[in-house]
């Protein structure tokens, strides 16, 4: 049977949330642990996402996960059955994880051994962009069926993640999605971020995502 | 050419958010104005289903709708064309709005002649649900593509709402959507709640939901 441990993260009492963060990812860089932050609305895909990561990476590298939930162990106990290490976070009603609640997750995880370690981040497109997790790198998925609008409404969150994950991509013509339009907005507000348009379900894509992680731990870990 | 008003929504200085609540329903029971809480995910279809709810109500009632969004002005832009007063609600970066915020929207929007007033939360499924805004009922859209296992991982949003409306049903099979799976899990929460599946895009369903707006705002007036 798959397992996994479920920690009640507690509330940050720490005010200094961005030099804190800077001293985790120091931390992670003499670990050689590269730390991914991944976020985006509810029922996107990031589960899905990571189970095709999973699947193209687990023979090259250790990968360690953190599913951060309001509630419920469902992202878990998926994520077990991949034979990966899993820990299911509970915010206790929290929305968004900071670098101090991020910490604690990886201290339950035991992530020492592990090359790349995902914090799956509350599904929510609002608050998580504001904090610092000490994450080294912030990935989003937005999925086909929210609209390729979402950079105008959003646009912090779009604007401090390194690369784009345009899920659902098998499903843009029927839901009218302009991945060109919506690219060109994404690029106004970051013109560095990487858009890689995929879909968890068909496997479009993913490898080029799986390549995308594989220069980022290897770079990490080399300088 | 349509037109509405954007209003930046300062900050509440109050501590009292649920006596207010109360107060300024209070106020909208004497004006006999409805007013609704409608909130989601990002990308669920918010705008869309007001869309054709506008269609169907629009003859039968004076209706105005406060878009609250942290930036943009799309979904005011895009409601305007239906021609019901319409206002822009910026937050500034706020992840929801309280019963203060809601009233500023309302004193913009010129309310005191509008029979059923709708304000469109910032989407998010985790913030909003914390704060009671005022509104006579809350809703909810659940959209196909986010997966019937949402009830389990942001609970207190189903837990309030009074109506969940289950939107893109047209797109349930590909996306192996459980609508009584997910009714089960929603009435475990919030026995009480309303479930009606719609597809805004084909109008599917919008008549059993306008006809419960209907019931609502009929019942408000007379009491």
């Amino acid at each position: 049977m798959s397992e996994f441990k479920i920690l009640e993260i507690k509330k940050s009492v720490y005010e200094d949330n961005n030099k804190r963060a800077d001293m985790l990812r120091e931390e992670l860089k003499e670990k050689k642990i590269f730390l991914l932050n991944l976020m985006s609305s509810p029922g996107s895909g990031k589960t899905t996402t990571l189970m095709r990561t999973i699947e193209h990476l687990k023979d090259e590298m250790k990968i360690g996960i953190m599913e951060a939930d309001i509630d419920s162990d469902v992202d878990a106990q998926t994520i077990a059955t991949s034979g990966v290490k899993v820990i299911q976070l509970h915010t206790g009603g929290m929305c968004h994880l900071d670098s101090d609640m991020t910490r604690q997750g990886l201290v339950g995880l035991e992530v020492d051994d592990v090359d790349f370690a995902v914090l799956e981040n509350v599904g929510n497109l609002v608050c998580p962009a504001e904090f610092d997790t000490g994450a080294v790198k912030n990935a989003m998925i937005l999925s086909v069926p929210e609209g390729d609008d979402k950079p105008l409404k959003y646009p912090l969150m779009f604007s401090i993640c390194d690369v784009l994950l345009v899920n659902k991509i098998d499903a843009a013509e029927y839901f009218n999605f302009d991945l060109a339009k919506c690219e060109e907005r994404v690029k106004k507000l970051n013109p560095n971020i990487k858009v890689i348009p995929i879909s968890a379900k068909t496997g479009e894509g993913v490898e080029v995502w799986a390549d995308w992680i594989r220069g980022q731990v290897k770079a990490w870990k080399q300088n």
